[in-house]
């Protein structure tokens, strides 16, 4: 299933993609579709199926607000590695970390703080932990997924690089896109094979394969697990490729009335424009 | 008022600190009660004063669960700066995260995933945040503190300096130790004025005053909030003096059936045994 969190007359729901439009379901958020599991899903095939089709009247919104932590892998495309001249080959996987508060929806502006802030994109896969995970097995890894949705790892690179700590930077108020849709896992049958792209006012930046990550999502969820508690709703992303615009010779930034977009082969394609905020 | 989440007899509460017990307010939660903002602490306040005062079979878990953030000030008193070799002045105010999942309350065990993690405490000053915060001038930052606690900022060194960020180091599960109260922020006429120390089997460790803070309390409200917003219950901790373990003549770290307690002048004392989880 292809689901979406939206938002109609002032009401919330979670619904389903179909036939180009959406059909509501009874749940409110989807955190709490995440949290009934397997049973939750069920109930909302069900209700799909029944259901009617709204095509009109509707907004789309990040399909999960508020998740527990947003962690994404750090440098993990070998091609994005070779790009950044301070990035060292990593032995072990990595991750850092954005921020809740700095999730936007498809649609929704990416607001500049101040002129210099040097915004850039990054295509990442990210994928919605379906249930409590400590010391999970890599071979066991995929059972852990509720499903996967693209991040747009918007990054102030000025406040990224300046600062000892690369959060602020990272989680700048609707730095975070996501969406547009979550698919849930069974319908991704395999997230190491995946095309993804970013674009700029249409032109292409970012183009690669999620076979060519460094560490695989089963990976991630091994290494991060072997410490750290993940909950449903969590947000994992995976890292961006080559292409970003700070490594460009010149280095290009994001700027006011600017429309990037990343897409994900099987997910879709999730769009922002570009506002000042001073 | 000293609040304190409580637990009797498998039921959670808010409750308030008084003559050596507590005295149970109708609030469940800690966060329940910071969004009520004034009102709520109003109504806590006639609670307290009217109730009984409970002296046994409670009890008192970390003061707030499920945070939406724990960020911490990195480098910020001059003498961790220099005891760090790595360490750069820092020009600008600097955090970094820890994870809502890490945090434990007083009493509970600290959990080292392997004997050679490399644990080391941290005392830190910390405060909760009151109400949502966006923009907001050193002035006025004091206004949107709900109460301040104790943190120990307890940090897995080997992961935090192998991996190229320092989030899974930091935020291994029960790495966090928080509490043993929030003291509300009336009741702390100078933050930038309170003696902090800790304490390994009782032996004194570190031992400073957050006048030493290179960035004050308002100064980080002011540095974080120019780019996010904070809300309420969210944790910001300040940032740890000189005396860790790891910058130690050989260096020192926590070993199973040790007794780490760090204590806030005005908050109290927080102490949490080491065990082994391997």
């Amino acid at each position: 299933m292809r689901l979406m969190a939206c938002e109609a007359a002032g009401r919330i729901f979670v619904g389903v993609e179909k036939d180009g439009g959406v059909v509501p379901t009874s749940y409110v958020t989807m955190k709490e579709l995440v949290q009934d599991g397997e049973e939750g899903l069920a109930k909302v095939r069900q209700e799909a199926a029944a259901g009617e089709v709204v095509t009109a009247g509707y907004r789309v919104l990040a399909p999960i607000a508020n998740p527990g932590k947003v962690l994404c892998g750090g440098i993990n495309y070998l091609n994005h590695k070779e790009e950044n001249p301070k990035a060292v080959f990593p032995t072990r996987p990595s991750v850092f970390s954005k921020l809740p508060t700095a999730i936007i929806g498809p649609g929704e502006h990416i607001v500049l703080p101040y002129a210099d802030c040097q915004a850039d994109y990054e295509v990442e896969l990210a994928f919605v932990i379906g249930k409590r995970a400590k010391g999970v097995k890599k071979e066991e890894a995929l059972d852990y997924i509720f499903g996967y949705t693209a991040l747009n790892d918007v990054s102030g690179r000025e406040l990224q690089f300046a600062l000892q700590h690369e959060i602020i930077g990272k989680g700048i108020d609707t730095f975070c896109p996501l969406g547009p849709v979550i698919v849930t896992r069974d319908e991704i049958a395999d997230p190491n094979k995946l095309q993804i792209r970013s674009y700029v006012n249409g032109e292409l930046r970012q183009n690669a394969n999620t076979e060519l990550m460094l560490f695989h999502v089963p990976t991630l969820i091994e290494a991060i697990t072997a410490y750290i508690t993940l909950e449903p709703g969590d947000i994992i992303s995976t890292g961006t490729p080559a292409g970003v615009g700070t490594f460009r010779n010149p280095p290009v930034y994001l700027a006011p009335g600017d429309y990037v977009a990343v897409e994900i082969e099987g997910i879709g394609k999730l769009e922002n424009r570009v506002v000042a905020g001073w």
